[in-house]
């Protein structure tokens, strides 16, 4: 049993309808729900549920007052949910605290309070790595690199040399961080490598998902801003500077030189070009490929991507073009047949 | 060498004309074969190759009675080609069997009969690794782990804690199975971490592709279905459900809460929207956007998606669109003209 | 210090105006300098930052004669701005030199000289390493492989078996060279795997992406020509042949049996078909679908990619589709009032 319905109503503030000491032992969407589930209803599509759910108990506003299980009424069940879920959650299986004997270690490492090494793990020289920080087997982390407190890094990921991330950041499996930007001058017939020597800036709170690729700067930084959430399978080029708090989904790629300013949300396999500015507050939708600079608070579909009505409008229009090919061809044969009327009445009436 | 083509005409129930005894000593197309390859001609298109080929010996449908090598006729010259080389090629150079002792090996895990776990591999508490399984170098499989029999986990894959993986089932380098699902709850200016405290449930006989990366649900499970098959750089969101033998090709994403019958094919890299169910034997084409739910046996393509057909007549459409805007504006020249000379006469007719 | 601005001078061969005694620190773009930065005017639009850049020097064309400090004219700036770079740059934190107790090396595995191999790097069987090239810590490196003098592999890198890396080669992080082709017979209701028992021959000068993936072929070879440099996030299908030089950006995927020549750039987000060929010196523009073959010196974009003309001119025309369609609905309005119009002559006139 992970709480009783009355330990989740104390946390939430809720009002019980039914029996308080029913235990609950897990976390359910409503459609899913299974006995001894928590559940919620924030979706009134779904309030046909309410009458035949197995789930021990559900979070409800307070119009709702009868279900087939006990009932919590709050004001926002979803937050509320969300709320106990993160309270009362069992951790998944923590790292066994410690640095693993396996561990290579560098010369000149700063191992914080707390910090948890795992087997097989690597950290290069001079790097410092916060308190509490949990390092899973096989990462790499390369020399120079400060990784802040409280931190996850998690298994396979490879963070190169001269690279900074924050406290409270969560590095997903298999993630890259500082990987040599992208840049050759095309010399006597060849791509000549440029050094890439910049480095890779990570902000606070920031959460990059599993297999994503960060680039280092050719010389200065690339810059990942604090609360920003990066997705998996993710690609970021060399010297790109994204701003706080944004949002990028899967399989987006922003080339290098880009700047993403603060709130901006960039969704699912989206493409972003390189050396331009997306203003605060931006969204880029879902499969768009931006190619200019946009302003705050813009909002963009499409490639190029164009404002998103504008975007709808073509959309819309296209799908009745095949129509309109038609429509123009009849309309032609309409202007001949009036054109040799009219030209036969011409001809007439100069007899 | 590998075989005869005595052997091999055995193997597929073939007739030989020419020399029996010939030794084939290796696999090939029939545009690239060399000296000793075995070959097929399924194609009619490349007939001509028969004439000067250098492969050692060709197996051909029966109406093929003479090339430059002997021949095995067959009713199915694909299908027997595939048979030969699923029986004679030599194993892949495989890896010594047993655990390596500098594998971790973690409490209470329970191995299976013949089960290989290579050098520098971690296996967390609890996990549960089925008979003759083979767990390639520099693997991380998390705690509270199931892999069932006869499956193959290679190199640098991450199989983080409570995932479930099935029988027969390979699992190609760098993927990764179970990373943190993409949620967040937006409060007070910041994305708020949702836990995700679901699992992956990965059916028998899947095979899921190098650095794909499959997201654990957030509550329950995020489901692979028996027999899937999925190729590299493919993102699988959190709470997705896939039927049972499904394709889905390289680079394709699939967010969150999608659900995929059976026998649905996704080609590369397509994208699928989240929150919707796309109906059992459709076909997604490459680089499409599904946005909507699909019947079964739905052909989509394009984005957002639509009915192929539609999609053809559209591109078809816009590629007559610039003549079209020219035919336009000329009709609306003779059509001021008709108005003009019109009026020109109304005019005249009224004196 | 890195050098002075005559060392500087001496090896670009540029005339300084200002104090040659002063110390460069660092390198930079000329609106990111900080001082002690050498940097570089090659672009005209950003002269004004001459005037008050806090950079130590600045590398000019001999037109420039005056700046807020020393400059040094040299005929082409940006060539001589990376000739410097490369020279004077420190090296990255290069690995310490050895073989690490910890890594496991093969039975007949022959490693040339001077070859570093990293803390838990694995090298298989038979397989044979260049002089000087550098394995980092958690790289897997199959059987029967062989990799060329001078190259780098970084962490967590896969090299599956039988696989042929050339000298002077470049994996980043992460990268799966070697994995199974996406090969399947489909019988009885499901998809029987064809092995994959082909190769990769990768030539000398390459750069592969961190991240990106590379199957063997089913039988043959996929080959990656030399001084081909392939971004991060690409998907590299089996039996696919890169010619020379090529340039192939991130997030890129290529089907299966695709054949690319000489000097093909590919740009990040584009699809290019299996089974087809594209020209040597062809350029496929970003987030294009390659569907067809393309001659030499092919420049398109688009999905399905066309003459880089064509689509603009279909894109340019979509945009005024939506204006379009108003007025042929006004023209036929119009039509309509002239056949009424003449209709009603026509009855006047025969009464």
């Amino acid at each position: 049993m992970i709480a009783t319905v009355a330990d989740i109503a104390a946390l939430v503030q809720g009002r019980v309808i039914g029996d308080e000491t029913t235990p609950i032992t897990g976390f359910s969407g409503i459609r899913e729900a299974q006995p001894g589930d928590l559940t919620f209803l924030a979706d009134s599509r779904y309030e046909r549920f309410l009458q035949n759910t197995p789930a021990a108990a559900v979070l409800v506003r307070p119009e709702i007052s009868q279900a087939s299980c006990p009932i919590i009424q709050v004001d926002n069940p979803y937050d509320a949910f969300l709320r106990v879920v993160m309270q009362f959650c069992p951790s998944l299986s923590p790292l066994s605290p410690g640095i693993h004997p396996s561990a290579i270690i560098g010369n000149n490492v700063k191992l914080g309070d707390n910090v948890t090494v795992g087997a097989h793990a690597y950290i290069g020289d001079n790097s410092v790595i916060g308190d509490r920080t949990v390092i899973y087997p096989n990462v790499f982390i390369g020399a120079n690199c400060n990784v802040g407190t409280n931190s996850i890094i998690y298994s396979n990921v490879s963070i190169r040399e001269h690279v900074e991330i924050g406290a409270r950041c969560i590095i997903h499996c298999g993630a890259v961080i500082g990987s040599d930007g992208f840049g050759f001058a095309f010399r006597n017939g060849k791509h000549e490598k440029i050094p890439q020597v910049g480095t890779v800036i990570i902000g606070d709170d920031v959460e990059i998902g599993a297999n994503t690729t960060i680039d280092r700067a050719t010389f200065g930084k690339t810059v990942i801003g604090t609360g920003t959430k990066i997705d998996n399978l993710v690609q970021i080029g060399h010297n790109t500077v994204i701003g706080k708090h944004c949002i990028v989904c899967g399989n987006v790629g922003i080339s290098g030189s880009a700047i993403l300013g603060d709130y901006v949300t960039v969704a699912a396999g989206a493409g972003v070009a390189g050396h331009l500015e997306v203003g605060a507050q931006s969204t880029i939708a879902a499969l768009s490929g931006v190619t200019k600079s946009l302003p705050p608070k813009s909002i963009v579909s499409g490639f190029p991507a164009v404002d998103h009505e504008m975007e709808k409008r073509m959309k819309a229009s296209l799908r009745r073009l095949p129509e309109a090919l038609k429509t123009i061809r009849s309309l032609e044969k309409r202007i001949v047949e009036l054109e040799t009327l009219l030209h036969a009445r011409e001809t007439e009436n100069h007899r």
